[in-house]
């Protein structure tokens, strides 16, 4: 919401077949490379340098052995690995949470269908609640991208709930959306079209959207560790500007490029990492939550039997938002 | 369904005992050698040309020490030892949302006894409700597996379903399945055949089909971040054509045996992790859903006393489908 | 039930107070060596042969520095411990699902009390869903080990079940005893004995044993990946035949007993882990299924006041089948 | 309670943007060089001294070849690594608590939308159990945090609750307002304001709430095994002060900066992952979980529609408590 | 109950303030150090004798390089983490177990408040259901732990349980207690003092109260396999023993303090985890459940309006049992 400046075309997952084995190494679009690229090639250049200078005045840059170096260099590679670890299971849980938000759709669907046979107003109380249901996955998109495109959130969202300017939702939008479905349902148990069991089984689906939101703001609202990040952030730096260093004695010329490898690596890693723990941002490698939401728009809609429906998100640039 | 070039009688999953340890080294299927061959022989060509210009000719083909490449390929090892444990958990995940919907169709044989005892209505529902249990995992296979054959699915799906022209089942099968098998029950709720309670429980083993769908989807439609794959992809290639030169001075013409067997063991694990990365496909380690599926329907069908049950899959060439 | 020729009193999971120091190098049962001992002595005999070669002709017999070896070493180090983790999980998974069926007894005799309290037929009912489900873990066993005895199961097993020829238990009788309490549920309910949230409350019972069952069968019929399984064995006996010619240069007459050393570890984990993958069988690391199965009856019949229990398996020769 | 000396002002987790690569090495907030900073200047100052004392006179102070400081230093980074792991999964299930508590103040707002059209004792009941689970959470701050401050708890603590002097909350109080909630729950049932499935999906909000308290309860009583933390401690310390006797002889003057660097990693793994297994504490890394109350409590208020919420808890110098 | 030799004062759970620096290698509760004093001594001696032998005669005592030591040390490494990190797993899933219990007391106490409105009878009911809660964690940890003190569960076992003559609690008092709470229940249910729904909820914490104890009973009665312990083991222990023949060459003299600290490190982790996988016992690092059962029966009685409750257990010499 705070800024806009960031492009909405900006996109999220990298939607491709696996490319061969010449062209792995041309591709740029969801590669770390263009974000690490400076780094990287200051690691070269450093490399180049100790290399020259090391060459024409051996006395003058130290030069150490390469044991300290393969001891840090396993330290980091288990600690980024169990780092990693961590990101990607917080990807992966945000993942779960939005297939959640799917699987719901689909009871919701499925377990209104005895309101059908309930009358007029019943029925009326159904599409209040698909609708709603269609809404809610849009303002979760606003809600937890930074600067997300609101177009498609004020297309569905119903009337009867805005006392928020358009344009500008609120941060209990999500939350307001649940509790005028719990509404629609208190007042269609009121009006003795639902049992109370049968009441119970569909605020269930209510829940269950609960949990999925309460788990998308967790997992935005509480990163890793500062101080865990940090110290593999610094530990990584120094370790690969070090590296030239540890390797010039021994590598001659192929330092730049040994260097450079393990720079790419770990860096490459550490960058990813980053990506993939803030799993609802515009990044290649993030969620393409936009999708998501539109793609249970999608199945509410055809449940329902409308035509008409939105057209499946398509990746664009191989990126799917 | 786009690509029906892809042959119908490959097949998934190696099922064969455990080898004697000499023919360990001789199979074939099932490995990963078959799909690596190319790489692997690249890597003992390079080794062999490497060592024999170092051999002829000592100063023009630099030679490295080898502390960089073991620092290097103890931290592939550790990635690639992460990320084939992740891609192992996303298999794992989908056998356990096939083997909850075996769980189901039993659930659901056992839970609808109640129904036989109500009428010749409330028994020729829960006929209804198993033909399309049996059809359920049939569509799911079509679903997820991309050029899987319909064969089975036409066989089996109930009349009063299909709007769609018969042997282009749409991506919506599954849902409309699901749908569909709601509707019977909410017709035989609403016709007095079930309690609301009762109505609850049998609504729960949708509600987990549903689930297991859902999981089914979710790890097809999201592979482990392309940033990743790439990067390990790379450094792998990158380490094991490197390989040779680190090597050629210490093993001299051990060399292309010990660079063929690391790179065949890289190469391998990464192939792998890709196998199990998408489980749903006929590569030799995928999942065999489509015997799971007929499986299913044979459970479903003895359940019912039916006798002339489908031939259960056996495996041909050691593997199943 | 093919392999009649396994001999019957083979047992599984070892039980024993943890031995002293000294003991510890002596003990065979449950040790994987007497599985491993043949490659174990093969590595030890190449040892003994490259050295000699070595000595006697130290230009003929390749030897290698140990750089690439340590590598090899330590990236198969970090897949074996992955590929155990998974086999334990594994190994854990189904001792779970077993536990679930120990629950799932203790949860019948408590929630069926309500049933003794409503007249002859439906205590009955109750006994008769504790025979049946003392006959189940019985049964299960006998599904999920090859060659296991039928004599507890033909034993415990209730009349009014048996289609097939008592002797030759079918592949559903598992499935059939579920279905069966189901059926005694059903007329329970029917005849008025059950509310139906008491009918849901016990039926969530035979759930959960559908789970249990489901599970098991899961883990037994759907290995490691078997591509992944020929990957690691291969390597790992790739690995362990080329050390002696890395380390005769360094350690001479040491390297029979380094490389022993080594291969008993590698191959012992590789060992165990296949021991663990498949957790039904009778090897000496198995889950004691048939113990566990007895001790379900011994629970069941506790519960009902009976008198003359069968008596708790006690392990032979350290081990429990 | 017992510490009132640590100052109130203090805060847990630090909240702030990805800092640019140059100042990435110069904070000091949330980063762990503060804590560990002696450590680290005592391992850079013997460095100095074992490197000064070995150019000096070499024979006097023993000098050590690396290889086993590189076996111990890579042991020793896999133990950091899985105990690092397990304190950030102890810090990870303790945000998971306390998101389950922001699901259950939705979940009550919403199902207890009934009691408004139930009469004005319903909604009084209503309002009474809101106001009971605003004091919760702030009650859990106390109840969890050594010395936290009591003012946000006296402010919103309903009457009717302490028998025990004001400014003393007792160590039972969140039980206290869990079972209070329980007694209006009870009464609204025995009111008939609540059918009695009605009542037991409310009952479920509370039991889920005991859940959260009692597994904050276990993660902040049950610390990793003492043994555990004192053998890594221990050993991580001895390892980074017998690093430059290890290093003098390769590296010279650069020992003191590649034995700082390990010690800073080291150090620093360490310190974090004690950070991490206690984290209601007010350390930089810990949970804000006075934050979390707060939120909490606006939630709910604006649930019910006030207006006035307290203000949403800002960063203080990048922390939020 | 079989081993009375062990005393009763032993106790589990170190619970002290972290110590500081110095102090750190003095403590020696709760240290492992003095489980494998013995053996980290040997070491040591075997360490000072190979030096000895080398300096006094170099040819004799044969030497190794320490390449392939590095190999097996850091192999056993990951293993040793794997294998720690299962061991945590059971340890921590036995106190959740135990957690889990606690959370069912207060379900208790909430739950059963509307007994309270229902008449002497009911009232009586719950007072019973009350006493026998409290008599379960007592029952369980004389049932969990070897040669527990019987004294708490006499103080509290309430009449009309005991068939075996008292002091000899019989395997099955935990199985009885929680059936004579299910039978409570059940006449509380025809007496008409419950709704279905309100029993089947009640049952409820019966039915996660056995699972506690079914998860309790297969920690203890399931420990990790077997041939994986005594591999480890045997591993380690050659391991250290071998380790002086590899480093007496190059760390002359600094062997016994680098073999002393890497066998301590080794033994103590499998030391360490020998504990935590049997977590029921009275090691220093096991889970105090004896003070866990007294803070349940705090809980239950308080909630009763109890005065005159149980002292807190306190930590002896820094440890709980």
């Amino acid at each position: 919401m705070g800024c806009p400046a960031r492009p909405e075309r900006a996109s999220a997952m990298i939607v491709r077949p696996r490319p061969g084995l010449l062209r792995l190494f041309f591709i740029l679009r969801g590669s770390v490379l263009q974000r690490i690229f400076p780094q990287v090639v200051v690691v070269l250049a450093l490399s180049g340098a100790v290399v020259l200078a090391h060459r024409s005045d051996p006395g003058r840059i130290p030069s150490f052995d390469g044991a300290p170096f393969a001891l840090l260099g396993i330290a980091l590679s288990v600690f980024l690995g169990f780092s990693n670890n961590a990101c990607y299971d917080r990807w992966w849980e945000a993942r779960k949470a939005w297939g959640q938000l799917i699987a719901m759709a689909r009871d919701l669907l499925r377990q209104t269908l005895l309101l059908e046979q309930r009358g007029p107003e019943a029925a009326a109380g159904r599409r209040r609640l698909v609708d709603l249901a269609i809404a809610f996955p849009h303002a979760l998109v606003v809600h937890l991208r930074e600067g997300a495109a609101t177009a498609d959130l004020l297309r569905v969202l119903p009337a009867g709930l805005s006392q928020t300017p358009p344009g500008v939702p609120d941060r209990f939008l999500p939350d307001r959306i649940l509790r005028e479905m719990g509404a629609v349902l208190a007042r269609l148990r009121s009006a003795g079209h639902l049992s109370d069991m049968e009441f119970v089984m569909l605020d269930g689906i209510l829940g269950r959207m609960t949990e999925a939101l309460t788990t998308c703001e967790r997992i935005k609202s509480t990163p890793v560790p500062f101080g865990y990040t940090l110290l593999l952030h610094r530990t990584a730096y120094l370790f690969c500007f070090l590296l030239p260093f540890g390797f010039a004695d021994v590598l001659g010329w192929g330092t730049p490029l040994a260097a450079a490898l393990v720079a790419y690596t770990f860096f490459g890693l550490d960058a990813l990492g980053s990506e993939l723990e803030e799993p609802f941002g515009t990044l290649p490698n993030d969620l393409p939550i936009a999708a998501l939401a539109t793609g249970i728009e999608i199945i509410l809609r055809e449940g329902m039997g409308e035509s008409g429906l939105p057209a499946a998100p398509e990746p664009v640039d191989f990126m799917l938002l």
